[in-house]
């Protein structure tokens, strides 16, 4: 590939008199022009929209950030993704996936590179080294998720207190008064503080404990088999629940598998109702599940405005947006037995 | 954020002479450069580490192309891309997931941009679009996947032949004879010429045919619910069949569901093998799947290296690998009913 220093030697003018004619920062003369142009068309030279790009400071390219290589990319996950891809794609930015820890290095490895004018962070801790560093840097960002004390963030995210608060009510109309919630506790030490986890669990715990309602935490890791063995033995080790919600979408159809196995008949014996999830997996499991729908395909597109809108409004008011899951019925939800 | 005009209005100099100080392309004065550098410091402004990738024609960055705004990210496409990102990484490089149809203008527009060092593409087609876009630019490319006639171009794929050929002799030493294969053959207009699916459906026609085997070919979209629908009836519209191979992963643990409630039990009367899966979803269904595993991880990192290879040593031979799925034994195969 012909370099600009290539064209300059092929040309015989400076580097920057082949910049002043690419980007036209300074005239030049029509003679010394053509002859940068035609060394340019003669060595096979591309203009490079993207050298003019950051000259202007822009490369019209987002960063979302999601930590592939420790976290495995879940349904709901690609659906943030390729909503948000959709949005950038009709406000004229492309959008890519970059896979990054969470590390303070790897963000101001990228920001530094000036490749890109904005990060959007998935995945976000309550305490995450990823937004200090970004908060230290110039380049703009956004947070699809929130940290601990997200005041002073541009965020979008699901409102994890409001779909749990959802979820309970919706189960205690059935008539259930003692409810499991399934989660992955014990998550990947990097993840361990995932916001999504610690909000919703603290919201089980303290809608239950307004109601005078019993509820019990169950651990389960993120895999279908880790979902079996909890089912195979959930009446044997929770006898009295007569209602789980679970917030472990990769677990949730294995789950199933095993409650089936073990002899528990759903909703007759146990109701299920499966929390920021999708509909690929709740269609997976038998019988189908009655789902919370995590709103990806809206705040993939919410996150995305509200990037955008910091590249090229930074003086706009910060978004603090939540939506809550909206619940889709199914077959796996009914009365509590005693009823 | 500063600009490079900024620094040089502030410092008295041309934008070239800061271009000189940033890319150090031509000497300059002690007292200019610490003009320059004073003024970039006051302002803030950021060396920019792609102005110089520019300068020397490398981003160190790797565009992994997939079409997911107009196919969803799979189990197994996910591995793909998280392998892919891990070889990156060890070999310098940033690997990002680009959101591109199959359509020559957006290549283009990417290419052009100057901003990636190379594309790596998947979900490739027979008569691909962005391949013949590829083969008349000067970015280096490489294919996870081949076109009708790949012959002259870099490339890793599964080899959809042989996976095929085993999975149908693995099945015909339990004494099977009649094999039904399930896949999505109305997919997405834009993908209706995908490889994977010519390539694998002709491979069990032609090793059938010269096995003297009786096959079906059997159409089930990509998703849970097509899949239930499938089993439900499998066994009233295909009651000589003794087994099958799916080759469609979203589909499969539906289509478990169906057979076990059209009272089909597996293996007993039905064996089933998934094939090009991964045990993410084959351990979702129920009994679990016998499955033959993508080689994503192993052909994330050769696609990987196939790029790189043709970025840093152009001239080094085109890969042409083939690699087929690996055999992994589950409950769902089982020797034929008459047996």
């Amino acid at each position: 590939m012909a370099t600009m220093q290539d064209v300059a030697r092929h040309a015989q003018v400076s580097i920057a008199t082949v910049s002043f004619v690419l980007n036209k920062t300074k005239p030049v003369t029509a003679a010394t022009r053509e002859r940068v142009e035609a060394a340019m068309a003669e060595l096979g030279y591309r203009r490079n929209p993207a050298g003019s790009a950051l000259a202007r400071g822009r490369t019209d390219i987002i960063a979302l950030l999601y930590p592939a290589l420790q976290r495995q990319l879940h349904a709901t996950a690609t659906r943030f993704f390729t909503s948000a891809a959709e949005r950038a794609s009709e406000r004229g930015f492309s959008l890519v996936l970059w896979p990054a820890a969470n590390e303070a290095a790897q963000i101001e490895e990228l920001t530094r590179s000036g490749l890109i004018d904005g990060v959007l962070l998935m995945e976000v801790q309550l305490d995450d080294a990823r937004v200090e560093a970004l908060r230290g840097g110039s380049t703009p960002f956004a947070l699809i998720g929130r940290t601990q004390d997200p005041s002073g963030l541009p965020f979008v995210d699901i409102d994890f207190e409001q779909t749990v608060v959802q979820a309970v009510e919706q189960i205690v109309t059935l008539g259930h008064t003692n409810i499991a919630f399934i989660y992955d506790h014990s998550g990947p030490t990097t993840l361990h503080a995932y916001g999504a986890i610690a909000r919703a669990s603290r919201a089980f715990h303290d809608t239950l404990a307004q109601s005078g309602l019993t509820g019990v935490l169950v651990d389960c890791r993120e895999n279908p088999r880790a979902g079996r063995l909890v089912g195979e033995t959930f009446r044997a080790d929770f006898p009295d629940a007569t209602a789980v919600i679970i917030m472990n979408e990769l677990a949730s159809p294995g789950f199933m598998t095993g409650l089936r196995r073990s002899g528990a008949r759903v909703p007759e014996d146990l109701s299920v109702l499966s929390i920021v999830s999708s509909e690929t997996v709740a269609t997976m499991s038998d019988p189908e599940l009655a789902f919370m729908r995590a709103p990806a395909v809206e705040l993939g597109r919410l996150g995305v405005d509200a990037i955008i809108d910091r590249i090229t409004a930074p003086d706009s008011p910060l978004p603090h947006t939540l939506v809550p899951c909206e619940m889709v019925p199914g077959p796996s939800l009914g009365p509590t037995p005693e009823h």
